[in-house]
């Protein structure tokens, strides 16, 4: 993309209204526009990033067997009377009533629908396991909605949905969602620790949080440092290994982990004292086994292999790309801007033409826009008519992790620099070797 | 992906409340289901289809120059009554209360929305010309909807704004959309013909739908037979080529073409009568320049080259994505079902295992499915337990262009049998060569 042709609308200024620092660089690097409180507009530089990073979660959806459909925002009051939860959910659900005085809803969650679509056509334990998902808008009314797309009000989730008919099925289900979270978050450069947690308005019995650690995390957390050394599920991990997934799910369940909420000074203690990490963190996806809560009151049930009709076993696992956005900012940042991990950067590379109008300069820039380009990397090209020291500061705000710097002098010499935005790094090398280097 | 690990519920029985033929296909082939009156959710099956046709739109846009962003689907009251068309859109906008009493609605459109982003960032003639384009769920409270998804409340829209400084860029503007359009809808094997149109509540003073031809298409349609033989615009049409796009656009508009709505017998009587096409047709796009019927009255300004501040001139351009994969169904069936153009086929080759359990078969099949989808194809290997007649009758009833038959007796000849979905013709050739043909 040629920046001279592209909508980024940098603002100089820090934006008064931003209370934490990855709402402020989301404003500032033009990612996002508040259009009222809560409800946001993503320009094209996080729209970017967003589907990068919904890119990576629906590849791990896809590897650990769950299947994408998509339902609709708007759903009707009806299906919520039969869970139970039209009453229940209070102010948060944003209530609507249609032309015709309907009552519906914009969607905050999808355990009802899916329900509904699992009894439309499933019918015996044959079509079993199934886990679908789908990644939409949901709008909850939050009372204070504030800290950008952290905490806002229409927002992005992917939120899947496991069927199975016995407990043991579920609890496999679970294993799997658990692995592929693992997945998902490494992949996009975040330690992520699962904690035990609170079920809340979705209900059952097993839940964890997923939790990252960042200096600038809304809530406290507990854990034994040992899990931030644990390796990452491998890409070949085999999903339908009931007892190897227990294993590893054993295993990242084995040590102290808590939020807040959850807790225990008691169990903490018994950590040895080096061991013992008290951090920041950020709740970057949930998921849980609330076994028959929906399919019992509307009757989604399977014939077994007896013939017996029972109400199959659920489990539902969230993740908030919208919210993983701020997240990953919140993580990987500096005074200067945002740092983003290669695997979810808007732009791996940013190149810098340091004298607009210069025709020597521009030419090499087009160069290896051409061939970063013709590599599949995504790459913005600074050719805008405006001093370096805009253009350093642009770059660095924005955060892609490669910056060649391509000035007349150098090029003189045959040389541009290559900066790591990570380490503030350079070096000069020759425009191959720029290429050779962020490609190797 | 294997069939056996799917969740792809075809009908048996043709549904009572689906009036027209594309609503009873996507029923019946499991890619849609209803969840209220015009509501529906989009099932595996129909959201691959629903990507590829996204994913064509956004190639075709980012060609011409557009630039994606994401808006969201709640807006303030506010915004449209800056314009006025708040009191003026009517019972079809969706209006919703906040918990805090504040009003909003469910986006029907987004040039205010556009309009307040465009305005919030841009001052100077410097950055335009701009186009910036969403693909975004929509709501309209249609009193009646009906035929699925090709008239349904929540819809899937790619709206494209664009911005210029005078009516001369406006209209260079509103021509490369028209050439990208005529290049999207050729890409999904569509013969589309440009109509010149009414601007409706969008308002303006020049608009052209884009209308495909269909047996079953839901208007009459008048327009010169020779519209269907012309060339679409290559891919490496030249869209900064003023003069080039207006010769192009002049082209195909300079023949007869008329929307029932807009037809005139005088006009038509003068097309030769062996030219004149009287037909049925379906709107599948609709473009419109409409100045500075938003940017005057919601101060959307910039500076010219003499420091003037004047209102940029608009134009706005849609494409139904959701109503698109209906169009394109009463466009491609038969009795049996669906024919998926290649471009825009859920899966582009269906592997029919003819004799579940038999261990031969099933090699071959897995061997297959491994080597097309190695190439990049979607693949559906039916390997369910299941008669040889209901694999064929799923088969036709998805449409995948390609079928490739697998049974125990071709196959201890070295043969398997290959079939293209859209003439039925048959062919014995090794699984190698079936490879070959299909990826050739």
């Amino acid at each position: 993309m040629r920046l001279s042709r592209y909508f980024l609308p940098i603002l100089k200024e820090n934006p008064k209204e931003a209370e934490i620092v990855s709402h402020r660089l989301m404003l500032r690097a033009g990612m996002i526009r508040q259009e009222t409180a809560g409800i946001y507009a993503w320009l094209p530089l996080g729209l970017r990033v967003l589907n990068k990073v919904t890119g990576i979660i629906r590849e791990e959806q896809n590897r650990a067997g769950a299947v994408e459909l998509l339902m609709p925002t708007i759903q009707p009051a009806d299906l919520w009377r039969e869970s139970g939860r039209y009453d229940a959910y209070g102010k948060e659900m944003l209530r609507i009533t249609d032309r015709h005085e309907r009552e519906m809803l914009f969607g905050p969650t999808n355990e009802e629908m899916i329900t509904e679509i699992f009894r439309g056509y499933v019918r015996s334990y044959k079509d079993l396991p199934l886990n679908l998902y789908h990644i939409q808008w949901k709008f909850r009314d939050e009372i204070r909605p504030r800290f950008g797309t952290m905490r806002s009000r229409e927002f992005l989730m992917k939120d899947a949905y496991s069927f199975d008919l016995d407990k043991e099925g579920a609890r496999h289900a679970y294993n799997a969602m658990f692995t592929a979270y693992l997945r998902t978050f490494a992949r996009m450069g975040l330690k992520a620790v699962p904690m035990k947690a609170d079920t809340g308005p979705i209900g059952g019995d097993l839940s964890h949080e997923f939790i990252i650690l960042a200096d600038t995390g809304e809530s406290a957390v507990f854990c034994h440092s040992d899990y931030l050394s644990f390796d990452t599920p491998a890409a070949d991990t085999d999903f339908g290994d009931r007892a190897g997934l227990q294993q590893l799910v054993d295993r990242w369940t084995s040590l102290y982990a808590a939020t807040e909420e959850m807790h225990d000074e008691a169990g903490f203690a018994a950590v040895p004292e080096d061991r013992r990490l008290a951090a920041r963190g950020i709740e970057v996806g949930h998921i849980f086994y609330f076994g028959t809560k929906y399919s019992e009151p509307m009757n989604a049930v399977v014939a077994g292999p007896d013939g017996q009709l029972r109400p199959v076993h659920m489990g539902s696992y969230g993740i908030g790309p919208s919210r993983l956005v701020a997240a990953l900012i919140e993580a990987n940042h500096d005074e200067a801007g945002i740092i983003w991990p290669d695997a979810v950067a808007p732009f791996n590379v940013a190149i810098l033409d340091l004298k607009a109008g210069d025709s020597a300069t521009a030419a090499a820039c087009e160069d290896l826009y051409r061939q970063l380009s013709a590599r599949g990397l995504d790459v913005l090209l600074d050719d805008r008519d405006e001093r370096a020291g805009g253009k350093f500061a642009t770059a660095d705000l924005i955060g892609a992790p490669w910056q060649i710097l391509v000035g007349p002098k150098g090029l003189a010499n045959g040389q541009v620099e290559l900066k790591r935005r990570a380490t503030g790094e350079r070096e000069l090398v020759s425009p191959a070797d720029a290429v050779a280097r962020i490609c190797g």
